[in-house]
């Protein structure tokens, strides 16, 4: 076999055509809030975070997975080679791009950040979520820390100087956060003595940083049962007056399926009764609301996993496929003496790269979608622009997160489970990366809240929100596209299809409404994963049609030998291809649902399958 | 967390249900060429194999997954444990279930021996292998090999003295194993020299036998290209007459996703020379017609691992449910208070079960109704029974192989995939064994010719075998059943619905059929898979429906507290789950096919992606 070529890859042109050609980042430039930011500061830093992501991230990717995280001594070794990954990326600033300037970071478009994320995430997950996790304690410090707790944090977090993570599991107590039994007892000047376990707890100790800052959720003493009682904390590893240690222990470290370059721990606090945090402001049982902060940013970023694996691990069967050669083209396939073609030449081999392409870039446009709704709400709000508009934008957001979270992690993974059905039997070898692509990405629907949870997010919270207004400003939004698009040539049926998956997601909507009504909520358990899905075929099909519009004018200018028009045309085909293949999903999984079928709930304990029997 | 209980699992009652209540096993018990078996030995058998895969083999699946296998000094060490666990599956007999008795075996039923290769590879997939591969060598031989041959290598093969491997792949012949170039040069009576490498060879070299006998795909001088000039040779690791080395090196073994206790290897034939080996029979060019009855029968083999291991991660997956307390009910959703339920409780929960039960109930079906179409071959035969009905039999057989191998191979990796999502965190640690499956059975789709060559198979050949008369007998099956059961209450739509799907499939082949004819050879690449997967969902959801009937009425004799009753109950509902969720698809699936969608073709190569840009 060829040697593998095993690096980072990601389309940096994909994300220039989002940003400028799609979505009008440029409108924001040169304004408040990013007033010192112009096209060329963008990609520039687009350009040097994929380079960095290349040299620095990629190459210890399989390192990182081969070795793991080692615990000894009652403390955690990360992979060789992650102290100093560490430290280059905070000497080049490339975690600071969309923090405040009086943070130390460089006051840029979430949307920018968020694509460099995707491209050290791609290049190196385990590695990512180490400086991932640190900004968002750092975020949820700065939004509701004392002034202090601000200035003595935030920058440190936010140079790498301390880490961070975020503690809510306890064995007992993972979707059902509110079970938690972690105690925090006052001891006067806003600290508290913390006494509890919390499991799977990921960059939950390692030798990157001096120290780490835990957020704990813990229940103070009376506090009421469930979430309403929880309450958030600081907690730092070691004890900030450089006298030793917190009582915070490593217990042990879980083996898994894939991340092994990230450490997950199980912690225990205060197993001596010497463990001392502080609240996060002034306010007892703020918790659960504090940290939903730091989660919805969490979801966005593991939406953005899911996209930078899925997008690696389609570059990379992309690549394998143009160089593996095998077998005759088709239209030859009994001639033993045609010639060879690469397997890229296979109509099969061909789909699956389509609907690989399709995925990526469809959740890559909705990723940025989002992002540039947050964007346009820091901009309206910095310029003081209209309330409305800025509850538009938000609402937006709102609804978007559950669907991101969930779709890119289940989608990122078939993405990287059919790369590695492109490689055949190399890809299940670790000659080459797809397999730990694969391996990786499974945990992303499953944390930060499983994927049902985010279904339930959305059809019991965010489908509701605003009396509705948000869901409805969507499909208002999705009409208005279609209706204006109706000019545009060779898009088949597509924009009737996008339009009846509109409509049906709007009537299954309704139908989740009635079943609340009516007391039917085990019906709503049992097909809000469903409405996600249909929810995330509708919105990325219409974001690629879209985005395929585009693409088709700028080629149409263009000469044939240009070399941007292979990339519009492609575009415009991945469009096509995928909302041919889904939108009329969309509508059967409205027909679905009309038909309550009910066999999951009717279907006696028992009946599942007996167990141990002979 | 409580400790995990990772042991392995199968549904004993669902197998006596397939094997006495649906497919009627009985009526060929008694009578050649089964003379000397019972209803009884059936299910001592089944209970004693049982019993040894979750003693014997069970325990060593993770161990050999941790240690995997060494390549020290030339040889290959399997994990601890496989070579007794080898010796006891000798010892007791159970790999020669299906063997006929003049080559050391029990003579039984296809079916009963496909049903215990589900147990011993639900157990511990990567160890089964080696017998696996060990039997088919052996039934080759017994097909195409001289007598001397039959009498000098099946019972030694059977009985576990000697183990094989079948060697295709070489570096640059994967699917396209006609482009093979490993060379066999004649020296006289029947023994030629061999001078190639293999590559992917599963079992390659390990030491739980005193000789490795490998089956070997090579070229003889001036053999015409392609697969028409290659035949099969023995080829031992070790010289049979005691003097040593035959000159077989195991050059490496591959890092692997999963299967780690399974050796896939490297393997130069003659480096030094003196590799020989004999031609299988007498007549040179005959391999790939020899390496098919293996291939097939390999083939049925993955099917049985996929289904082997979604039935393990079920069964892994609906016991942690069951134990697993989180959460209150969705009747309670936001009552902190409420008392918490084991997660079998949720509805998203039993979906996912129910999903799952009804893919592993149906696959196991669809197996045995093949399995059961190979038996009934075989008892036509030995009664001399009818040619016409012989000929419908095998036909049959022919036609559901390739859809075995794929659905099964392609649902058994989704199952898994849906038992870690039940399992949560958890799922994706190695103290479950859910994770473990998973990797395991990736390569299922892969391996033993990847699933599309499987749908190129079944549109390529046999759809129009016999004149397509195997696929018009199989509507002409589906259509008598519809009809059949138009008595049987709570069926809902389903028959409705199989029928619609049975003639969407009919008019899809005659698609295929049109395609052929108008030289459209690329949309027959293009949608083959779809097909397979159009054909699996209309067969498996008639085999499940079938069955729910059967189970119906039983369940109707039965009163109320009876421990069979949620068993029957519980399979109506799998069924009717199933058929309900997948039926719609194969219309559906026909529709899009007939648009003939070519994006995947038309889509510039550069349209793709471009590769390494800034």
């Amino acid at each position: 076999m060829s040697q593998p070529v095993n690096r980072y890859r990601c389309d940096l042109r994909d994300m220039r055509f989002l940003l400028f050609e799609q979505f009008g980042l440029g409108e924001l430039l040169g304004k408040p809030p990013f007033a010192d930011w112009t096209r060329d500061d963008v990609l520039a830093v687009l350009d040097g975070v994929y380079q960095w992501s290349c040299e620095v991230l990629g190459p210890l990717n399989a390192v990182g997975d081969r070795e793991g995280c080692v615990l000894e001594n009652g403390a955690v070794r990360t992979p060789t080679g992650f102290k100093q990954a560490w430290k280059s990326l905070y000497e080049h600033g490339w975690r600071g791009l969309g923090v405040p300037p009086e943070h130390g970071g460089q006051g840029g478009p979430m949307t920018v950040s968020i694509l460099t994320g995707e491209m050290m995430s791609g290049a190196n997950t385990a590695f990512n979520m180490y400086p991932g996790l640190t900004q968002g304690v750092a975020e949820v410090i700065a939004a509701f820390g004392t002034p202090a707790q601000v200035e003595a944090y935030c920058k440190k977090l936010h140079t790498g100087v301390y880490a961070g993570t975020m503690c809510l599991t306890e064995p007992h107590a993972g979707s059902d956060v509110g079970a938690a039994h972690t105690r925090a007892t006052p001891i006067g000047d806003g600290k508290y003595k913390i006494d509890g376990t919390k499991i799977f707890i990921s960059a939950g100790d390692h030798d990157l940083t001096e120290n780490i800052l835990h957020l704990v959720l813990a229940r103070t003493p009376d506090a009421p049962a469930g979430t309403k009682g929880l309450s958030l904390f600081i907690v730092p590893r070691d004890r900030l007056d450089g006298s030793g240690s917190n009582d915070v222990i490593t217990q042990s470290l879980e083996h898994k399926m894939g991340i092994n370059g990230s450490a997950t721990a199980v912690l225990r606090f205060g197993e001596n009764g010497n463990c001392i945090g502080e609240l996060v402001g002034t306010e007892e049982r703020l918790g659960m609301k504090q940290m939903f902060r730091m989660m919805n940013l969490a979801r966005i970023g593991v939406g953005i996993q899911g996209l930078a694996v899925a997008g690696a691990a389609y570059l990379a069967a992309l690549e394998y496929a143009g160089q593996r050669v095998q077998g005759p083209h088709i239209k030859a396939w009994k001639d033993p003496s045609a010639p060879k073609v690469p397997i890229l030449q296979h109509p099969n081999i061909r789909r699956m790269l389509l609907d690989m392409k399709g995925r990526v870039e469809g959740i890559r446009a909705l990723i940025v979608k989002l992002s540039m709704h947050l964007d346009r709400t820091l901009a309206l709000r910095a310029s003081g622009g209209d309330e409305k508009e800025i509850e538009y934008h938000a609402g937006q957001v709102d609804l978007l997160v559950p669907v991101v979270k969930a779709y890119a992690s289940d989608q990122g993974f078939q993405v990287t489970v059919s790369a590695i059905q492109c490689f055949g039997g190399a890809g299940y070898i670790k000659d080459h990366p797809v397999e730990q692509y694969c391996r990786d990405s499974k945990i992303f629907s499953i944390y930060e809240g499983t994927n049902h949870i985010q279904a339930l997010d959305l059809v019991g919270r965010k489908l509701g929100q605003r009396g509705g207004a948000n869901f409805q400003a969507m499909l208002a939004d999705i009409r208005r596209f279609v209706e204006g698009s109706r000019e545009e040539a060779g898009l088949g049926p597509a924009l009737d299809r996008l339009q009846a998956a509109a409509d049906a997601l709007g009537q299954s909507a309704m139908r989740f409404l009635g079943w609340f009504q009516a007391g039917k909520t085990e019906l709503i358990g049992l097909y809000a994963n469903r409405f996600l899905e249909m929810m995330a075929q509708t919105t990325v099909s219409w974001v690629l049609l879209e985005g395929g519009i585009v693409a088709a004018r700028a080629a149409r200018d263009l000469p044939e030998d240009h070399p941007d028009r292979a990339f519009y045309v492609g575009k415009h085909h991945a469009a096509l291809h995928f909302a041919h293949l889904e939108l009329p999903r969309v509508v059967d999984g409205a027909r679905f649902m009309s038909e309550e079928m009910r066999h999951s709930l009717d279907i006696p304990d028992a009946g599942f399958g007996v167990l141990g029997q002979t």
